[in-house]
């Protein structure tokens, strides 16, 4: 029970891709320092995408400049085609995680590319980072696992397929998304130990949404079948175009503060995590901010001795 | 996995007593109706407490004779004390649930008596269902089982030691409430594995707040815990007076949601349950509504081909 779990924010990327408002830069800037204070050393803090595509990430480059100079930081970019690893790259992240969504009708409207001919770009991806003799670590973050708002059910043997196409494509490690909220528990327990079958134990992280409420119920399973790292945005912020008033991530301080009760070690002080809200109120001042702990307060039984300092 | 799962409604008892709002009679009956049409089996449907401590629930004779009428509708009644029950059994319920806070402080604020003091009283409910030849089912509620927002940490000794008493003093069942929503997955686990170890099958259901966002993890844990039965309020009605903005019990419709899709029977509609909404929405115009699915609506890959009808 002295497991250490890592969290990695994605509000910067995921959160921030999903609503209409640009954050400044600048607050971005806050927001990274603020959660590295919290103790967060896992950051998705951006994507490589074309600007006029989302305007909201259009400053990747500089975000990761500055992410780049906190010691012991781990800084991750989304990255969907082999142009934006290359940015990724010369930009100088530590992880790529690459989109490959299982959902065939999700990947064509996405990326305009069947799940497999994404895995061969991913392969290229590959190629890429081992022509520059790049340590960065390739991650194939495998989208709808759970199910998808255009195709309905994604049967376990394609999310399999899609595992073995990408390690055969050099991936590093594996990733799986609940990308529109359909997931379970008890599917969690059967897709993960599906994928483990194949993947071992280069299946990595759970990146799942709030959409039904489920999210945190899903890293409990999540938990007892091994996994330790998490993706979660601060506030919950991002949604789901396709459900108004829906929320996004899996709220990052609800989740600290649930794994710290239940005697994971985050290293990441819930406290700090609340107090972050405040650039987010104060920058998008039009969004919804979820979650639970900031409305309820911490309980009195809740001490957290070993967080970060 | 076809195990089935008994929910108790709890709304009308938990839910109307902790806002300021009274909800007129004829909105409650309409609720019960329509809460039984959607399937529901159980309901919790009012105290027998003094009209001026909570004139919210003033009409509780006449909503026990109301309930009575539906075929198959187990009918409870939350009981403070000797006077209560025999309103209650006057009115006919098919169970009393008593509640015994563990926490001395809350208990003493609460009842003012202590926990063992309310255990005596339990046993004088027990001598009086007795003495009336009734068969009405008597439930040991206790609460601040998880911690109390008064006494802070509560031991699992003292819950063991009223959960004993309880049985002694000739409770049928025991139900374990986690009042403030002090409650995580981990200490739900070690809380009903050390019950049980004093109950057996006794212990029988759980009653969870959501107050930090982790009822639905609760419930998982406490599922794998071999517990089949689960209070919820619709729309998640109520709250803490402790902290504003924090909901009340696990949500009905978000709970029947969850367990359906992991393979659970509760025999209830979620798109019915769903539709109830409106009557709280009509009734109590300045109460929030909480949760999810409501939100988000169902994916499109649920299909409840088990629900009643």
């Amino acid at each position: 029970m002295t497991d250490h779990v890592h969290i990695q924010e994605v509000g910067l990327r995921d959160g921030l891709q999903s609503i209409a408002t640009t954050m400044p830069t600048e607050a971005k800037m806050r927001w990274i320092r603020a959660a590295y204070d919290a103790g967060l050393r896992h950051i998705e803090v951006t994507s490589f995408v074309p600007p006029k595509l989302l305007p909201q990430l259009a400053d990747a480059a500089q975000i990761v400049a500055y992410a780049l100079q906190f010691d012991g930081l781990t800084v991750t970019a989304l990255v969907p085609n082999l142009k934006g690893a290359d940015n990724a790259l010369k930009a100088g992240v530590h992880r790529i995680v690459a989109p490959i969504s299982v959902s065939t009708q999700h990947s064509l409207a996405n990326v305009r590319r069947k799940p497999m001919e994404m895995v061969q770009e991913f392969a290229r991806m590959r190629e890429l980072i081992d022509a520059y003799g790049s340590s960065t670590t390739l991650i194939a973050g495998l989208s709808t696992v759970f199910g998808c708002t255009l195709q309905g059910e994604v049967p376990v043997d394609d999310v399999c397929d899609v595992v073995r196409g990408s390690l055969a494509a050099g991936a590093d490690t594996v990733a799986l998304a609940d990308t529109t909220g359909h997931a379970t528990p008890a599917q969690v327990q059967r897709v993960i130990a599906a994928v483990r079958a194949v993947a071992g134990e280069r299946l990595r992280s759970m990146h799942f949404h709030d959409t039904r409420g489920m999210g945190l119920a899903n890293t409990v399973i999540a938990l007892q079948s091994g996994i330790r790292e998490f993706d979660a945005s601060l506030a919950g912020i991002g949604g789901c175009p396709h459900a108004p008033g829906a929320t996004g991530n899996v709220v990052t301080e609800d989740l600290v503060f649930m794994l710290e009760s239940m005697g994971y070690h985050t290293g990441i002080s819930v406290e700090r995590l609340l107090a972050c809200r405040q650039i987010l109120a104060e920058a998008l001042p039009q969004e919804p901010l979820y979650g639970f702990i900031n409305r309820a307060g911490l309980p009195n039984t809740f001490t957290q001795q070993r967080a970060t300092q």
